[in-house]
Formats: C-alpha cells, sequence, structure tokens
C-alpha cells in the first residue's frame, strides 16, 4: 500500500498562498491562532492520521459494518479515533469557545478535516457527522439541549447524525411522513422508519444523538410541516441514569464502498417509547436542517477530493516504481537492449497522472475558496458580508458536485495506470474506486445539485450571484495577466465566461415562459459546464500564485513545486476546458431540446 | 433483482434489419443456416442463461473464486455451466464442422455470447477463454495436437486458457522470460510464471489446456523470440492416463469484481516436470497468439457491452416503478397534494437511461459491425476480402475500447438513476459498476487500444483503412439522405469526417519527422474522437433501418420500438457527438503538444 495519502505542501501552499490565511485570521474570533500555529496544528493531525487513521483504511473495507441482534457492530479503533479527534479538539475545531470549540477558520478545518478524510474517509463520517449534528443543537437548541448534548458529542463520547431521508421518500423531503406526537410536558412522541443513515447505530459510543426530521401531528404538508427534533438513542432519566428510547437499528445497508460506516435503517418508536425534543420553532425542520446540509455538501466535496487524492498518490508512487515497457524512439521503435522504463515516462501515463493531479488539487482549492467565504464573514460587514454569503451560496453545489463526479472520474484514470493490478485488493485504488462513488449521490444526488444550481442559486436576486462571481473570476484574469506566459488562459477563461451568458439567456427564456421543466432539463450538462469553468478559474489562480512566487523568489518550496502549478494549469486548460465546448453545444442546441420532457416520449425509452 | 439482462428484440433487429445476416447467410459455409434458425437458437441460449447463467450471477460474487491447498476452487455451477454450452454446442458455435463445431457466424456467435455474458459475465469467461484457446490449436496446431485437445475442450469437459503477462514484464510481451527447453521427443520442459490468468485454474474441469507464451532456449531477444505451446494442466501418459503436469496454482487474484472467475498466478515447471508441446513453427508465438487476441479483443467489447446491457436493464426497470417527487410545473412549483411521479418522468432520469441506451446499443451495433466483416470474409474474394479484413483491423481496438469505456460510464450512470440503493448489495448495480472496471485493462489497456488505432491501423497501407472506413460511412450517409428528418444528423458526420481527415493531417507532421512519442502522446484522446463518431456512425445506420422499416410499413416490431432507435440516435448526436468537439480542441492545441513528452518534466508531477 502506498504510504503517502495527501500532500501537505499542497494543503499549506492553498491556505497560505493562494487563499490568504493570514487575512482571514484578521477577524477578532480568530485572534488566537496564527498561520504557525495552524501549520502546527497541522502537522499534529497529520500525524494522528497516520497512526490513527490511515492503518485501518483496508480494515475496515474487509470487516465491514454489520448488523447483529443488539445493533450494528463496526470496527473497533472507531472509539480510538472518535476519542482522540474529541482530545485534539479537531471534532469541535471551529465550533464556538463557549461550546468547547478551538474557533478555528473554516479554512483550518478543511484542513484538517481534509487529511483525515484522505487517511480513511469512512471513519470520518463518524466524526464528522457528530459534528454537524452538535452544530445543529449549538445554532438553534436551547440552552438545556445544548448543555445536555453537546459537550459529550464534541468530547467523542457521543456520535451524532442527521436523519431525513425514508423509504418512500427518497430525495423528495417533502413526502416525509414521520409523525412527532405532542406530549403534555413539551416532548413529543416520534414514530417513522429512516434509511440510509449514516453511523446511524455502532457499539463504539455510549450514545448518538439523531437529529430527526418529522412532522407535528396535524402540521401542514409539504416542506412546510416538517419540523426537526434531537431524539437520543438512550434517554436521560431524572436520575441521570439512561434508559433505551426506543430507536432500533432494524436494518444495515451493505454497500461496495465506504464499508467500514454504518449505514442504518432506524425505527424510531417501534414501542411507542421514542421521545424527541423539538429543536427550534415547530415546522422550521427543513431550512434549518439545511444549515447543517450546505456544511454536509462541503464535507461531501472534502470527500470525494480527498479519496482522489489519496489515489493520486497510490497511483503517482506506483507510476515512479514500477519498470514496464520502453520509451518510442524515431520511427516507432523500441529499444528491446535496453531495460525497461518507469511507466511515469510514458505519455499516456503522464496525463492520467496530471488529470489525477488537476482534479485533486483543483477541487481543493474550489472547496478552499468556499472556506474562505465563510470564514470572512466573521470581519465583513454589510453589503460585503452579504454577497460573501450569497457567492457561497453559489458555490456550494459545485464544491459538493465536481470533487464527487471528477474525483470519481479521476480515481477511474489512478486505477487505470496500475493496469490489472488496480483492479487487485493488494492496491487500494480498487478501494477508492468504490468508495467515491457514493459522493455523487449523498446530500443530494448530481441531479439535485444542478437543478439547485441552475434553479435556485444562478438566478437569485436577478442573477447577482452570478455577477459577484464573474467579478471575482476577472480579479483572478487581470492579476494573471502580469505575466505574458498566460495571456492565452486568460483568453480562453474570458470567452468561456461569455458563453456562460450566452447559455444563460438561451436557456432563461424558458424560465421567463414558466416551462421550468424545460429549462432545467440540461441542469446536469449545466453543471459539468459551469464546473469545468470554476476549477479552470482556481487553476489560473494557483498558477499565478505560483508564478508570483518563482518572481519575486518569495518561495516556501523548491522550484519545481511552483512549476508543477503552472504546468498543471497548462494542462487543464489543455485537456479539461475543452469540455466546455462540448457542453456548450449541447445547452445550445436549438433542434433537440425538445428530447427530454414530453411524458408520452417514456414510451421511447425501452 | 431486475428479471431483465438483455433485450433480446434489440439484438434480432440488429442482426436482421441493421446488419443484414440473411446476406451473410449466403456463404456456402453458412448453408445449413437461415435467419429462422438462428432466431431459434437466439431464444434457446437466451432460455439457457435464465436457466444456468443469470441466477448465479450475485452469488458468484458473494462467494469468489479461492486458492485452496490443491488449486483454486470456483463455483460448483461453472462445471453446469461448461457442459451444458458444450452439449448446445454454443462453445463450438463458430468451429468447423471437422473440428465438433456449428459453423455460425460470427455474428450469431454474437448474439448468443452477447446474451450469456449479459446474464453473467464471469462464468462466461470459463467458455469463452476455452473456446479462443481450442482455436489456436485448430488454426496452428498439428493434426494430433486437435485430436488431443480440441474435443473435450468444445463439449465443456476440459477448460483453456491463454498465458501471456508476467509479473516483471506486464503488458510488454517483448520481456517475457518463461523458458522452453528442447527434449529429445520434440517435447518441451517449460519453465515460468504466468499471472492474471482468467480461469487459470479451477475443479470445475477435468484437465485445463494453457496455450503459454515462452522462449525456446536461446531464442532472440523481445518479440521476435516468443513461441507458442501447449502445455495442459494434466499430461496424458502412453496409456492413456494422466499425470500432473506441474502446472500450478500459487496464487489468486482477488479483485473487485468479476470475482466468479479466478484469476490464477501459475508456476509452470516448479519441479521441472512441466512438458509443453510448440503450436506452429518456433518463434512464430507472438502473430499467432494475437489471432486469439483479436478475438479476444471482441470479446472484451462483448463483455463491456453486455454488463451495460444488464444494467441499463436493471435501471430502466427500477425507473418504471418507483415513485419519487413530482414534476415541475409552470413557475417551478411542484403539486405536493398531487401523488409523487415515477423517477422515469424526470427529465434528468431519462437523459439518464437514454445515455445508458445509447451506448449499450450504439456499441453492439458497432461489434456486430466488426463481426459482419468476419463472416464477409467467406463470400467475399480478392481485394474485396482483403479490404474486408483491413477494416475490420482498424475496428478492433475501437469495438474493444468503447463499450469498455463507455460501457463503464453508462453503468455508473445506471447506477445513479437508483440512488442510494445503487450503491447497495440489494440491487445488482453496485456488481456491474465493480464487473465492468476491467474491461479497460484486459487484453491491452485503453492507453495500448489507442497506440494501436493511431500509430498502427490509421496509418496502415497509407491510410487504406481509413479511406475504407470513410468509404463505408458515406454510404450510411446516403442512405440516410432519403429522410429530411436526417439532414442535420447528416451534416455533422460529414463535418466530423473532415475534423478526423485534419486532425491526422496535425498529428502526422510529428510522424513523419520520426517524432513517434509526440505523434502517439495524446493517443488516447484520439479514440475517445474516433469512437465517438463511429459510434454515431451506427446510431445513424440504426435510425435509417427503423424509419426505413416504419415508411415501409415492413416491421417486425411495434413502432415505438422504431421510434425509440431514431429518438436515440438524437438523443446521441445531441449529448455525445459534442464530445468530439472537446477531443478536436485538444488534440489541435497547438500550444501545449509539448506538455507531455520530455523525460525532464516527470518532475513536474508531484
Amino acid at each position: 500500500m502506498a504510504d503517502q495519502y495527501c500532500n501537505v505542501d499542497h494543503i499549506k501552499f492553498l491556505l497560505n498562498e493562494v487563499h490568504n490565511l493570514e487575512e482571514v485570521l484578521k477577524a477578532e474570533r480568530f485572534a488566537d491562532h496564527d498561520v504557525e500555529s495552524i501549520n502546527l496544528l497541522i502537522d499534529a493531525v497529520k500525524d494522528l492520521s497516520d497512526k490513527e487513521y490511515f492503518p485501518y483504511y483496508e480494515e475496515m473495507d474487509a470487516k465491514p459494518a454489520e448488523l447483529r441482534e443488539d445493533g450494528i457492530y463496526v470496527h473497533p479503533q472507531v472509539k480510538n479515533m472518535m476519542l482522540k479527534a474529541g482530545e485534539m479538539g479537531i471534532t469541535a475545531g471551529n465550533f464556538d469557545y463557549e461550546h468547547g470549540g478551538l474557533q478555528l477558520p473554516a479554512l483550518a478545518s478543511l484542513a484538517t478535516g481534509y487529511i483525515m478524510s484522505a487517511a480513511n474517509n469512512s471513519a470520518v463520517m463518524y466524526t464528522g457527522l457528530t459534528s454537524g449534528a452538535a452544530r445543529l443543537i449549538t445554532s438553534f437548541g436551547s440552552k438545556e439541549q445544548i448543555e445536555q448534548y453537546v459537550p459529550n458529542m464534541l468530547n467523542g463520547k457521543w456520535g451524532g447524525t442527521m436523519c431525513l431521508t425514508e423509504p418512500q421518500a427518497g430525495s423528495s423531503l417533502s413526502d416525509i411522513t414521520s409523525v412527532a406526537y405532542p406530549q403534555e410536558d413539551g416532548s413529543y412522541k416520534i414514530e417513522g422508519q429512516k434509511i440510509f443513515i449514516s453511523s446511524g447505530d455502532h457499539q463504539c459510543v455510549d450514545n448518538i444523538i439523531h437529529l430527526t426530521l418529522a412532522r407535528i401531528e396535524g402540521a401542514p404538508a409539504g416542506t412546510k410541516g416538517i419540523s426537526l427534533f434531537v431524539v437520543p438513542k438512550m434517554r436521560m432519566q431524572e436520575d441521570g441514569s439512561f434508559v433505551s428510547n426506543d430507536v432500533t437499528a432494524v436494518g444495515d445497508f451493505q454497500k461496495m464502498g465506504q464499508r467500514g460506516n454504518a449505514t442504518a435503517h432506524l425505527a424510531f418508536g417501534e414501542n411507542k417509547n421514542c421521545v424527541g425534543w423539538l429543536v427550534g420553532a415547530e415546522n422550521r425542520g427543513l431550512p434549518q436542517m439545511f444549515q447543517m446540509m450546505n456544511g454536509a455538501r462541503i464535507e461531501v466535496g472534502v470527500s470525494g477530493a480527498s479519496i482522489a487524492s489519496a489515489a493520486y498518490e497510490a497511483s503517482l508512487q506506483y507510476a515512479k516504481e514500477r519498470p514496464q515497457g520502453r520509451r518510442l524512439q524515431s520511427g516507432g521503435k523500441k529499444d528491446i537492449s535496453a531495460g525497461q522504463t518507469l511507466i511515469i515516462n510514458h505519455p499516456d501515463v503522464r496525463r492520467m497522472l496530471l488529470l489525477q493531479k488537476a482534479v485533486v488539487e483543483g477541487s481543493l482549492s474550489l472547496i478552499a475558496e468556499a472556506c474562505r467565504l465563510e470564514d470572512m464573514r466573521h470581519q465583513l460587514e454589510g453589503d460585503e458580508k452579504k454577497d460573501a454569503h450569497l457567492l457561497l451560496e453559489l458555490l456550494t453545489p459545485v464544491v459538493k458536485t465536481y470533487p464527487s463526479e471528477m474525483g470519481r472520474v479521476a480515481v477511474s484514470t489512478g486505477l487505470q495506470v496500475l493496469g490489472g493490478y488496480g483492479f487487485c485488493t493488494d492496491f487500494p485504488l480498487q478501494q477508492h474506486y468504490r468508495d467515491i462513488r457514493i459522493m455523487a449521490l449523498y446530500e443530494g444526488t448530481t441531479g439535485i445539485q444542478s437543478m439547485d444550481l441552475l434553479g435556485r442559486k444562478v438566478v437569485m436576486q436577478n442573477g447577482k450571484a452570478m455577477m459577484l462571481l464573474v467579478n471575482k473570476i476577472q480579479e483572478t484574469m487581470k492579476a494573471a495577466g502580469t505575466y505574458d506566459e498566460f495571456k492565452p488562459y486568460i483568453k480562453t477563461l474570458g470567452t468561456k465566461l461569455q458563453d456562460t451568458q450566452e447559455i444563460m439567456q438561451n436557456l432563461l427564456q424558458y424560465a421567463m415562459k414558466g416551462d421550468h421543466e424545460k429549462f432545467l432539463a440540461d441542469a446536469t450538462i449545466f453543471m459539468e459546464f459551469f464546473g469545468t469553468i470554476i476549477i479552470g478559474w482556481q487553476w489560473l489562480k494557483m498558477a499565478t500564485t505560483a508564478k508570483e512566487a518563482l518572481v519575486t523568489g518569495n518561495t516556501t518550496q523548491p522550484t519545481a513545486f511552483y512549476e508543477s502549478k503552472i504546468h498543471t494549469m497548462k494542462f487543464f486548460f489543455k485537456y479539461e476546458m475543452p469540455k466546455t465546448s462540448a457542453a456548450k453545444e449541447t445547452l445550445l442546441d436549438p433542434n433537440f431540446l425538445t428530447l427530454l420532457e414530453k411524458e408520452t416520449e417514456k414510451e421511447l425509452i425501452m
């Protein structure tokens, strides 16, 4: 197995050189942190991951979560992982001091989460979901709820989940039917079924706190009648002892990947004895959950990028060690009397490695861009603060989708680098390939993200977020313009912005006519188009930073490190950016837009 | 689990309506067959597959091949499968009567192989490889070798393999080091290691006949010194009894997919007691093996297409049964008081299903095109016969690669149709996703196929095969021109042929200068470009046939069946064909072609 799963130098380059962590740290909230302390934290988390996470990556896959009579059992190391992450403060990393947190900026939490996730993605789900559930309580819960649940969740003794999906509803949350019956003491009796609950049940924590969506009896239909409840697995009694709260794991979905994580089917109140407490106001469950959901979507992006990172490092190591074949000589001959060459010397292998690198590092840079927007709200005010939030909203579906979709392509490409060995369990690539596949499904499928992007985010406030984004991209183009070498790429990016405008105008005419199904029929293609441009922007930004470092000599890494950024940017513009031309052709095609939306045409799919 | 894995109507449509099996059958060799008898055979094989293959698909994955002390054990049903396929004559389908075959045309064998492979791909490998190995013996072996081995291979009692790959050589066959030491009786003692030997060892047959590449002691270096040997697992003694021939399964590669098939690491002659017999002439092993290899490459294409077919049928069934969400109404609202709609009514789901259909049926049509060329050599003569062979050579790497690469994309898309369920072992999509991944690696990776296509096939005889292909495509365009509806697609295809010309001229300048590494650096991108155009051609051909049937009323299927072909053709031209524009941009990019080929640039991949 490869001994490396992420490139810490690259992470620090993004934080400190590209996305200007130093500026972020000027907010009062982050007064106790500086660049050096965060670099030290990153190193400490890498060390933790080397010791407690990475060594269990294959084993947790080979011995997956399983349902026994008394619940789901997962790898026992999960207990250590949760406690260690709790002890180090990672789980509570960006929580307020008053809730036991470190008040880390999101950029720093991104770095730590990315490293741990690259080391062992299905393991990190346990702490990640706990952290997300705890944040819902600190954001919307009562003082008592915070005191009762949050400390043990953040120290790793208790777990947390988000319970949305139901068997009959899937992604359609308006069809949720779990019911909450009001009790005289202000609590509710909860009854219902939830499926696909990640980290939903296991023996490595003393309690699991389920943040659960349900309808208060008699609530309005649709998403407007959904409320949020905190429903513990073990309920505290008045004397401080705990009893079972009638939340039962009735199933454990067996999956092709992410097998170390328990994916539970939970039954609430099978014995009419499941108690939950309302979090926040009645019927506000969905908007509240979406706070967690937006964070969860960004975390899925992190998962995609980090699994792709682990795959990239494994492919790169293999390519640098494996001799096979010979380079082509003039006339296409090979010198068979010479020894074999390392496969990294074959152009096609380099193309594959560079694709991986371009996707992995480009994705992480985009996520960092989003985290920075999150962080800047602590020092921006008024319109600037609102703008940062709008921009974050626009980017979120892309942050979730690009690393999930293109990360999968990158991992598959990495598997290909290893040839037949990539398909065998002796190497981790096949596990990365299986693990990453869920990312395009978690927390809203790619189709749903694409409809969110085009149908909601792009058009919100009359396209204001798009305007803000274009300004940001133009800032990058302007900075890049300092260097003649970058002129062709700036020109390309400018053309792509014009194309975006043209496509938007073309699609919006359907929305104006009220034909929203037609407007959104090709939303997924628009996502491919838009995501690629966004990553191209990030690469131009990284390349410009690298060039600046080389020109000024203000470097923290060897020259080749910076040159590799410029090289990979050029690679991206040659091999990936042209895909936007294909998407444009599809999106602007005047003849065929009616292919999909007629109900009768489903007969033509047979 | 879905109860359908392939569409027999589509298979018959391709054979009888698109690729004119009736004309193929005019060859004297096929005198005993007619369209009706072949349709009956197809139905019989579907029945066999329903009963003996499909029910074991999941079980063979859940209980994979495993190495025990006395060899590799596979699912016991493999024995029945081999015997039944032997009894029905399928294994020997297109062999000569004198060798116990049915003299079926390749088109008919394609149909039977495709159905069985869609039902249970890893199981079909056992008969497929046996058939390929037997063909090598009938083609190049002595009369005695044919008599000794072939009957028991074709009746399903014995298995067969092809042993090429060695640990130190991988895809680089010039580095094979297995040795054959000449013995006085004309036989050879074989010593060496072979890896990744599919169906390489198992208990379901009495003997396994390994067609093995090795160097006769003192043979020239490189591929010119490789000979072909028949090396049985059990060696017949003079009294007719069998003893072990010192071929030992020392390993069984555990894989993420195709787990029902044994992938052996074989040691030949560990006890200096492994005897092999030369097949054909000394040092002719590689060209001989390539006869089998070309067939094997086509079979990999069949595997890719057929797994994608099984995935498509499963996705389609799910989409037609699963209610979720609501269609968008004017203004983007949803009517939550209405019941949920079936997911096939969501445009994005239809797009995904149509992509699957376009890839599955387009791939099979391309493979049928290749099989037809193979069949026509039995009635063509002189230059026409040579031309058909040339064209087949040109198409073979595409026949192998498109279904493998795009089949994987189609399966992944199909998994997406099922949402989270697609990732779970309750549904077969995740197995299809795992199984199909090997196809881009088997029998020459995509990179190797692409170099073969661009570096050898496209340029052979000064581009004659390309010229022949363009003529064929233009024939299709002409036929399509009868119908105004097809004019835009004909125009697009014409443009793509011009683009091909332009790209070839651009790339060939490097070959002229002797810079073959540069010439071939983007061969894989060229494969993507070329493969998509070829499938576009097949879709135009299918659509034209369908239109003709509708116009003339000469139909064997309901109207919607033919309309669905035209619909899917339009889909392909809207959603897939534009990808060739992206590939063209990459291939013609004047600035960046030097990205990959400099040795020093490997430092930039870090």
